[in-house]
């Protein structure tokens, strides 16, 4: 077996334990829908009641919905980094780490801001929320461009404008979110709906550019 | 390394992921089924009072149950779809990710049936249960469609009996759970019922067709 | 791609599916044990006090002990099972669905003994964790009793005294947890004993046998 | 299939197994990060007193980091391990079942250190957590001494300097844990720098040794 056998390999378990925490990660959000628990038998109307209180929930559907997404985006756009990228190296899992801790991380923001997104205290909620994922596009910037620098953990024979038009956007994705939480300390509605743009925006990106 | 065998990386991965989220999300159904914290020190007969306690626990076995082998089963239809589907284009990951997000779920909708099945609020609960289920169905129709028409994402060399009759599930099941869905308002009972049977067909199906 | 190669697909896929479960329920074990919520403030020996509030959760260290151990053996038997079963059908497909749904129940029976072993309605706790025990060996002894009636999904060549041990253990577990299940209604300490004894055995004979 | 690919297939699946299991238990750890459930509607300062909270949770964070850190440490060394072990036996997977063992326990330990690493009790969660650091420490020897001695379950062609370098620090692992168990009885503040020290140590050595 020789080394770029090894190398191949090393990639392909980064990949997978990547995708266990992403698929894990993505999977857990469910757990901070609670079931609102009613004693239903004195009610008049029972039904309504529930149905009411379900609706309540509202803001928890929403910041579940918004995570959601955004973890799989995020994998889908890591999913485009490993197809690109197939050597490895330190600094490489390094950074690699440092995304998967990023991600584990989401739930907690979401919480927060599924309990603060509609009353006082949003401005935190939306804060952190955007905070956390201003540190995620960080992380993703340091690993593209640790991987593409140089060229040296690209696949040989990898498509320049690809890469070109990747390096741009995780150029541009850092500042966007810099915005995002910036934007929190005066309205958390817009900060939180830069996110949901910027999320969209990437999901449509790491799609459908370098074709 | 050329284009064909980049997109059945992709395929693959694509798999690994999906079948994570369908792993964990089957596996967490348990965390909904809580022991009974009885303090027994000074109960006349403990091993009664607790049999009795694990007995009324009923509704959260059966929702256990029904949401275990629906996953199951969807996951057993997943499988299905990716052995005759190996390519994968934007659209396809978008309509795999709507499936994931609903398979994800799951847990909110068992859990509200568990709790509300037996009582006031049952109508609310089968309403919201076969909702979702309606959803997954319809989840899984778009990504179906997307793949087959015009055969584009098909393995060359599918075998077209098994194709036509996998469309013709995909286009019954929404039909059949936007029926669950009503009867909910109608009787709880039928509509759970009806949502149990359409899961043990679709295990037969899924199963047993294209023979 | 012929018909074998699509068979070895389905058993990879379902081997990955399988292990994620395994994978999972195994971890998701550590969830039961709840750290004491203190408040040690004004506590005159705070170490000694928080010292034997862990020291009380020794029937919760057991219970996560036994269950982890029992799922570890159950995955290394179904790994052997998959290393000498090469193709699938649609009821291995089912009897491995009912292993893996025994197997994401484990928490819940875990957690009723970790309460109830040491006080009153422990013989209720032995008899249903026994009972989950019971149910996993009769659906693992299905499992491998529909693989090799006749050989039918073995792979060419498999090593006929390997499959006879086997067969001969999974022959004799149903009735060894079915005495275990006895025992409850007499004693809850035996109950649980001969459970712990019998993963032992499986633990060594999944090891050693068929050499 | 000759009996080489059979045993490659096996560390295989031990290795995906394993990593689920990495993978999950690293993911859990926020989990135990809960969101204060404040009531902000009659408070002067929401805001405030909402960043006040989050910041009250600094242990928690601590400890989520240094076990997240720790988890991946083990990932990166455990998979270093099997980058040189090819074949398994009967012992491996024993040894490799008691650091997966040790890995799931994780999240108590930690959970622990973030209640009372700040107060009273703080030497008793420092105790356990570098105890249960030292079992670590202890399990990844077993598995490396076993899978080395005399070479049994070496890859042929391995590199002798890279596995002599590992079998060093894997014998001075535990005993630095001890030092840190010890430590924990007079300074909690030092028991646990010291473990984090240890977790940078061997996340450099890790990645770096053996060139």
């Amino acid at each position: 077996m020789n080394r770029t056998s090894i190398d191949e390999k090393t990639t392909g378990r980064v990949e997978a334990f990547s995708d266990g925490v992403f698929a894990i990660a993505i999977t857990l959000l469910i757990l901070e829908l609670k079931v609102p628990e009613l004693n239903l038998s004195e009610v008049a109307h029972p039904d309504a009641l529930l149905w009411e209180k379900l609706r309540e929930l509202g803001p928890h559907y929403l910041a579940f919905l918004l995570s959601f997404v955004s973890i799989l985006v995020m994998w889908v756009n890591h999913h485009r980094i490993f197809t690109i990228v197939r050597k490895s190296d330190d600094a490489f899992l390094f950074w690699n780490g440092l995304v998967l801790l990023c991600v584990t991380v989401v739930p907690f923001p979401t919480e927060l801001l599924a309990h603060y997104m509609t009353g006082p205290g949003s401005k935190v909620a939306a804060a952190v929320y955007s905070g956390v994922a201003l540190l995620i596009a960080l992380a993703y910037t340091a690993l593209w461009q640790h991987a593409t620098r140089g060229g040296r953990l690209l696949t040989p024979g990898y498509r320049e404008q690809e890469v070109a038009e990747l390096s741009q956007q995780y150029r541009h994705g850092p500042l966007a979110y810099l915005v995002a939480l910036g934007l929190a300390f005066v309205s958390s509605a817009a900060s939180i709906g830069l996110c949901l743009l910027l999320v969209v925006v990437f999901a449509f990106r790491g799609l459908t550019s370098g074709r």
